[in-house]
């Protein structure tokens, strides 16, 4: 894919974002690129290939937000990314010319994505790709849902490389768990203490924190979370509000 | 390396192609060259160092094929890639004034190969570095053998992030599989299936496939070959042709 | 992280040193980064977090050394890297107008290390950032302890990719070993035998040799030393002089 994009743009600058979503982990994906594509300069084009429908009838899309440019697969890995500017535009990427002869039916990333995203970089204008389309696939379970009894239930978006769990509670709606009492769930244990930083938490226990991500994570001082807890990402967690 | 890279050409293009090829697993190496290599435009000069012989008496060569250049260990990691030029051209690189000083005996990627990498691709001639040689060494074992009764024995190349084999039978010469009667041999278990793409074939089955690298892979329908047929890189395969 | 780098300095050329320091291991880091800053162009600024201590009380570094300039925390990580350069000068970072705002509590490698790398790359003054310092915390453990009996103790710094193991045993003090009866304790084996490459070495023997960063090493020709001998970094060896 990187010789493609050379090939079509000399001057691209190019930066792996993470080698480590897991096969077909859609909404890992769109959690990364979510978390990421803002501290990128504007007119960065990012391109996603995770993509477990390859060479079925899912479509090729393209998609405008905040000055930014995505490129991947219809499949829900860029929702995320792209709720944060509601004025996001998706379009169905069509144009073959700018595609890599033959495409094969396996590696679309070489032969569609990382080609569209070359010439996208070079200055190619949007409307050059296809048309606008309103109907692009929304990712599920990226939000917690409430429950009965001032209850939620989430889920664990990504393990970072410490074991941190991320889980899908925004500090937005969520960062009350800094001043109340919370019972979390995760596992097959339960949590009731809050931190604010790694090293004021005790050694060895599981804790909540505020993310830089923006999400409540758990977390263990020095310690491997997803280990301790031998949680996952995609696992359940429940958080309740305590009286 | 790459520091030793920056400090003799500041203007060179780093790219990683992949850091998962297994100590000293030369054929690994050799089919992961041979499929990058052209994708990437014209007087790239491409960098391989997966040498079990670092420190004994084989040699460092330079090559040319197809407007590209490779340096790397002559032990067969070069042969895949240069058999797609026949008019490809190797020296043996002699000239020590275009290498790290001291060299040390461990670590000729730093010493030997980036510098004249890097020389290379800040322009210096090619005859600059050393004599043609005419007697590389060819790499054992990367064509399919012919058995008797419609038979070939072949072996897997390559284990890729997903869990799909990738064979050394070659589409052009194997292509026949999507449209006749076979049986392949790989692990413990016997394939009978080919698919057109990962998204028809039954969930769960292992089936043969027309690979992006052209050749053909055993794969799962978003399940992991390698891990399902217990099978890793070098195994060995049969392909038999049914009347 | 390297999104806001090339916010900040577009042109920067980005090369990753390593994604395989385990998390918290200081030691590691120090010496992965004392072994190849040299390798790279003068005015490079490296970029190290290695941070078990966020959002604690530990300051953040800006060192000069050498040409080159170094970001991090200061718990150490620095230390084996300014030693080769005994006119290193240290800084306490403080002018948060470089910081990335807000300043989250669990990631200053992008809110603080990052941002102040770029603007030092896109050649801010050291002084803009702050003031100096000669207090840095230095690392424990990186030096040989002599023992009696013509015996010294030592650790594995890092194992590397073979599983070679490096020791703190550096080749400018211990180097006799090539020339003189030893013994070296390391997990439950005993090795006596140095070898000049790892060719020459008997196939599935551990032997000390040379290595290509200075120091002591551990090696078995075509296998992997750290697996043989069930050695992580960290662990303890005993190194004996033979009369």
């Amino acid at each position: 894919m990187k010789g493609v994009i050379l090939g079509i743009c000399p001057e691209a600058q190019l930066v792996d974002i993470s080698h480590e979503i897991k096969p077909f982990a859609v909404a890992q994906a769109a959690y990364t690129l979510a978390q990421t594509w803002e501290c990128f300069p504007k007119r960065t084009v990012h391109l996603v290939v995770v993509d477990p429908g390859v060479g079925g009838s899912r479509r090729p899309i393209l998609a405008e937000a905040g000055g930014h440019s995505f490129v991947g697969p219809d499949n829900g890995v860029l929702t995320m990314a792209l709720t944060a500017d509601c004025r996001a535009r998706v379009r169905e990427i069509r144009a073959s010319l700018y595609f890599r002869e033959p495409v094969s039916r396996t590696f679309h990333g070489r032969d569609i994505f990382a080609p569209v995203a070359a010439h996208r970089a070079s200055g190619v204008a949007v409307s050059r790709f296809g048309g606008r389309i309103e109907d692009c696939v929304q990712l599920e379970g990226v939000e917690p849902v409430g429950e009965s009894g001032n209850a939620w239930r989430g889920t664990v978006l990504h393990v970072d490389h410490f074991g941190n769990l991320i889980t899908n509670f925004g500090w937005k709606e969520f960062g009350w768990i800094a001043g109340e009492r919370f019972l979390l769930r995760v596992g097959s244990r339960s949590l009731r203490q809050y931190c604010r930083d790694y090293g004021s938490a005790p050694l060895g226990e599981p804790f909540a924190i505020r993310g830089s991500a923006g999400y409540v994570e758990i977390s263990v001082n020095k310690g491997d979370a997803s280990q301790l807890l031998k949680v996952e990402a995609g696992a359940f967690i429940v958080l309740k509000k305590k009286q």
